[in-house]
């Protein structure tokens, strides 16, 4: 890898190679237009190819490619070099792996969510005011919020604030002037990452976050793009099975409701499968049953799991009832079959009497009349702690982004 | 009441009470799920039932029971008890009432009133990077605004952020995208609380801000519930009074213009009700005259009040002309009414000239042609003026809900 | 200039004047309704009138004046006097010209341009938690913007934030409640002046800014107001030709695309008359051809300007390519005419072939195809930087108007 003291060892080639520098490194360049990490692409380097083998980090970004036909770019008579790489964490502990971006659920890997996690639980103790709660003082997240999520909003800012950061807030960005107008994603991140050092961007278009990421020099995070991944939302959920069950492995988990379109409920299963041990039931209306996709997946994994149309029986022996609400908006015309899916599967004082003790119900929020409000004063209602770990996960994620390990 | 003092004194019992815990003092729970107060509900005190008489402050929220079956929940096999109060006052200055929420105008008594006033006018003095523009610093105010209402928001930020704290934003919390799901207005209060340390509210729906203050663990300020309630423009108007006119006893106010649907006068009148020798004048066109209710609430608190059509003769005689909007919205079809009522009573030069020199022209704004623009040059228009003491009245009631006094 | 030493000159008199308190300064009043600037015009101040000579600074606001017809205003007995004039800038360095507000670009001379672009310079070198990140803590800027513009507010936003300062944002504020009421643009400034220490105003009408200028007491940034003025993108136009260029006399710069509509462009012609030696080229399609009141303007300060209807021509002779977007708003329903236009000047491959090696493109942003995006990677792509300098002008001029020089 690249550092600072690999200034010295650099020699001027003209090879064509990509550069592996991380986005929590700064390029140091000498007459080059700016420093703007894309700018490597346009200048020939003076270190050896073997410095510049992988522009992106470890999470699938294409690394962008930098080529010399001998001609030195030069600004004001000055040719351009690369003269070394700055690593700018400055709280960093160890390098245990590197965080560039949070994209999709599947970019971690079971060590990956353990060290995020580790992390998240030393966010539950920043104090006001304590040492810890201004680790992120003088940076800029810019939430550039495609469609509105103000509950996914809200806990970013809180986490961002929460560490001493600041926010840029853009909560229709999809009026954003220019946009309107016609400008690109690719455009915009350009633009906005020239304010903000962090972009929390939520994109009503699958793939919109990747899109993103791969254009900015800066971390991005994906807020949710469109049917695709909400990875936060699969990563408070993970946590909050190990915080409120108190393992992963071995852990028996009930997906109720709509499973067929529910984001978070197949963002879920793709993680609980990289633990061992583990059993899932399917609890759904026929119209909105699993996809054969998650199934199958879970099968290649070993993971165990079956369908059942007994939520009592399920609820009895599982370790998790995950509820989710059916989302109306997918049934068109037909809300007669809203109407029988709805009413199906409701968790109730009947399903928690028959729930073991150290069991607890999770829901992603916002909830209708799936879960009965009755339920919410039992201490195995879990859904508003897994609501307040969301802001955790989002403090330990903006740590890792901005500051590494 | 309650203290860390008391930790030693409480012994485990199983007896049904309700919890003394203001909302400035945390719970401290051994074993319990989670920190929020409604967990303790669920829990079984190991403090004597005297420790536990009321959750809620003097401000009239119902108190919230627990309940013990002799079935203490456990979690991960550690029974859940109560073992202390810490009061997270660090700015207190004694303990003259709790303040717990800002609901309505009502909830203020006499002394209430003289003492925030006091806290406002110390506002008026903090200054720019002063140790008292930073007693704030690490606290979170969540703008939970269900309908539009810049003027108030700016307000309220401001005042966060001169005291050193730090704000979330949700200008149209209506389209919420949760709300728009059909989340209760008690589910999005206890996602919000996991983000903020205070939720400033405003809401279409009369009693918004009290069922949002009975869910909530963190203090609530109502910022206009429907044609409800907006107690911190009406704290603002008395404060005016006080700063513009040197007293309150012994005072003389005209209030003029839309009597029947201003809020903002009804509440003026209820709280000037609590003074000695007030005088109040109603000018009003007869579409919009003041209601029953009002002025029978005056009588039986020996407020003496008449109707007036003389605003000339009015004028020179009271200490304060409070004019307000026609508001057009309350017309309808019949815009002939309104254009009659709304050119009627308009405070102008001429009513200046008889007013008396140390008298004041008041308006809650915004304002029309209500006051023509000549008006303002003269000392004694006092709108905005009137504007700017709503900050200092909304740092105040910052202050003492999360700090106390 | 009158100044805190002008305290023990004063003396009591009773004639008509101005005052030349700038909005850095503050008045000293003793027995006064209040601190507003405005409120001077009521008093009878006790210094000589050689200390009020001019309300406003040197950017052409109307100055204000005050009257005594020797009648005193009181409050509370106490005769109101102005008794000094206090100079709030703490960090000012030298005081070489007063910038009270940002209205347009032509209120800029020639050296005033110079010492902003230095302190812009200064404002690249500022580092994450450094002093000089910080020098606008305490203060608050209020973002009105009666029009979207994500990209200007983000801007300004972040430019306010990466010194310290704390931001209170109107995204609408042409729904804005009291607006949408009918409130005059002027009560609004009054209201929110006293909520903020500067405010950045976008408004849809022309000359909006000026109007807020003169009614408030803090400094006004016109953000763009409708087909007027938006002087903070002529800056840092300006601002970029000289950092990317390495001068501004002898500079030769082809204006290219929507010339008749385009503010941007009709701005930088302004500001670029104000250099010696400066040759301008003209390339649009017929329909949206530059103006002749640009043109005569040009001619009439010795600019050499000249149309041409060949961009490769132009484009291997100037310093600047400064290429801008079609808008298809202008055309209403000739579709026909606008594809026409905008198909005909492409900043490709094939121009920047003939550009020369220093030269550089622009574009104020957003770009549709009028710039093909593999000319991105070439290092005299300078549209981005431009972007970025946009936010260290900003800062700039944050900088100047809170603090001074």
């Amino acid at each position: 890898m690249a550092s600072s003291s690999s200034l010295s060892m650099c020699a001027s080639n003209g090879a064509v190679g990509v550069c592996n520098v991380s986005k929590s490194q700064k390029v140091i360049m000498s007459g080059c237009p700016d420093l703007f990490r894309k700018r490597v692409v346009n200048c020939v380097p003076n270190c050896s190819s073997a410095d510049f083998t992988s522009l992106r980090g470890s999470f699938g970004a294409k690394p962008l490619k930098w080529e010399s036909n001998g001609e030195v770019p030069m600004r004001l008579g000055v040719p351009c070099h690369v003269v070394g790489v700055r690593n700018t964490n400055l709280f960093s502990v160890g390098q245990k792996f590197q965080l560039d971006d949070v994209l999709e659920a599947q970019q971690f890997d079971r060590e990956t969510l353990s060290a995020i996690f580790e992390v998240a639980q030393e966010m539950e103790k920043v104090e006001k005011n304590s040492p810890g709660s201004q680790i992120l003082k003088g940076y800029l997240m810019a939430t550039l919020f495609y469609e509105p999520s103000t509950r996914t909003r809200l806990s970013f800012e809180s986490a961002m604030k929460r560490l001493g950061g600041e926010v840029l807030t853009t909560e229709n960005a999809r009026e954003f002037s220019s946009a309107a107008k016609g400008e690109t994603l690719e455009d915009t991140i350009r633009t906005v990452e020239g304010y903000a050092d962090i972009v929390v961007m939520r994109h009503f278009e699958s793939g919109a976050a990747r899109r993103a990421a791969t254009t900015a020099g800066i971390p991005i995070i994906n807020a949710g793009d469109g049917p695709g991944q909400h990875p936060t939302q699969a990563l408070l959920d993970v946590y909050t099975i190990q915080r409120e069950v108190g393992k992963l492995d071995g852990i028996s988990v009930a997906l109720v409701g709509d499973l067929a379109y529910g984001r978070t409920v197949r963002s879920l299963a793709y993680l609980l499968a990289k633990y061992n041990d583990v059993k899932i039931y399917f609890v759904a209306p026929d119209v909105v049953r699993m996809k054969d996709d998650i199934k199958e997946y879970l099968t290649s994994k070993n993971i165990q799991w079956e369908e059942s149309a007994d939520l009592m029986e399920v609820a009895s022996k599982c370790d998790v009832v995950y509820q989710t609400r059916i989302q109306r908006e997918r049934f068109g015309e037909r809300t007669d079959l809203y109407e029988e899916a709805r009413g199906k599967y409701i968790v109730n004082k009947n399903v928690l009497n028959v729930m073991q003790k150290h069991a607890v119900v999770m829901h992603p929020l916002p909830r209708l009349d799936e879960i009965t409000v009755d339920v919410d004063e039992d201490p195995r209602a879990a859904y508003f702690r897994q609501a307040k770990n969301g802001l955790y996960i989002r403090m330990a994620l903006l740590k890792l982004l901005l500051l590494g390990w």
